[in-house]
């Protein structure tokens, strides 16, 4: 592996849905004591990386992803870089980097990410024993301006949902107009009434019914549905126009 | 002065609104022969610089605006970070690199940031011979990566003016609404109808008229209006709508 940019590192906020809960990936981080091997602190961050000698930025990024989640092709945006001075200043955040990357800088400068995936389609396995989801509102003790991070890139996620139909990057291919409600009350932080939900559901031509019905013992059968990336682009309209 | 630091830059696209043309203000970059001070080569640049040791990145982009152009407190959004390997690739690019910083490292990463001023407040004087405006529609060649940048900046602003009303910082204090409505065409590179337009207007109560008019010989005398934050802030709602 080529050498790693001392002060340049790329972190990803991983968003995941699942049922009604909205989560991010997280990685365990421990230190030990290198001669007794005993614990000194446990706590979690992003999935994040150096970016390496000779790589884009955004291949780093990619890189990240697929190596801490085995995920590949899915949706990752760049949202915002960090880089005040004080990111490392945390003794426990100076120590834990001194004793893995002895080569990097006290000033280093993150870029970060943010990416959805349909949760149930990472699960924390063998090759990745350190990662776990972790729902958004009950997040653990996180390393450096993680908690900052992933703030920042919620705030961006809700953003883009309200403008584009990028919650359907967090859904199962085929989901209920249930599914689809519960995913922007959870992501907006809000209720909407049913029925008007299934009107303005009404006015997105790309969410497509199929001849499929989701049965259960406790329901009537629900129609199941699909996102069209074709039919969304060429429905798409509102370029000029502007919100007062 | 602090070292920089040699491989993490801020550039700035600092976009002015004034009549109907949008500009961007750029720096003239000359190289010349050090013996024989012939001019190599010249062309334009966005107004950049590394980040220092010690500063804080948003820090460093206040600290390139104010040095470039004397401005102050004026509107600042960091948008991309831009670190392709081959952003200091072109040959003359890096031989104006190696002359004026030996120091700098051949992969740079730059933070990107775009701001916005009624143009008429910066007009290139004897502290900043070297900066002009050149309309977004007509820019001479630039080096490194910045057409890129303006390209995507352009995007961002749009994209933020059909949202929130950042073009007042486009404008002076007092406007018409031709000049809002010459704003907004200009900008989405779209024309509006009038009466359209003003029915818009009509539903933007943070935008007032005073009791001042614009008089002139060849039109009958216009509205003024100014922009409330006060008024934008206590009225804006939309939190919970989301565009279909």
């Amino acid at each position: 592996m080529p050498a790693l940019i001392p002060n340049i590192s790329v972190d990803c906020v991983i968003f995941g849905f699942h049922e009604d809960t909205l989560s991010v990936l997280l990685t365990k981080r421990v230190l030990k004591d290198p001669k007794s091997r005993k614990i000194i602190f446990s706590d979690y961050t992003l999935q994040g990386h150096h970016v390496l000698e000779g790589e884009n930025l955004e291949q780093a990024a990619v890189r990240v992803l697929e190596e801490k989640t085995g995920l590949g092709n899915i949706y990752l945006e760049q949202f915002h870089t960090f880089g005040d001075t004080d990111r490392l200043a945390n003794e426990k955040d100076w120590l834990w980097t001194r004793m893995h990357y002895p080569e990097v800088h006290r000033h280093v400068f993150s870029v970060a990410y943010y990416s959805l995936v349909d949760s149930s389609r990472f699960k924390p396995d063998q090759k990745h024993p350190d990662a776990a989801w972790f729902p958004v509102k009950s997040l653990p003790p996180l390393g450096f301006d993680h908690n900052r991070m992933i703030v920042m890139a919620l705030e961006f996620l809700q953003h883009k949902l309200r403008r584009e139909p990028v919650g359907f990057e967090l859904l199962p291919e085929k989901f209920t107009v249930t599914q689809l409600q519960k995913l922007y009350e959870t992501i907006l932080d809000t209720k909407f009434d049913k029925r008007n939900f299934r009107k303005k559901m009404a006015q997105m031509p790309y969410v497509v019914p199929i001849r499929e019905k989701l049965t259960g013992k406790a329901h009537k059968p629900a129609q199941m549905y699909i996102f069209s990336k074709e039919v969304y682009e060429k429905t798409k309209t509102d370029n000029n126009s502007f919100i007062v």
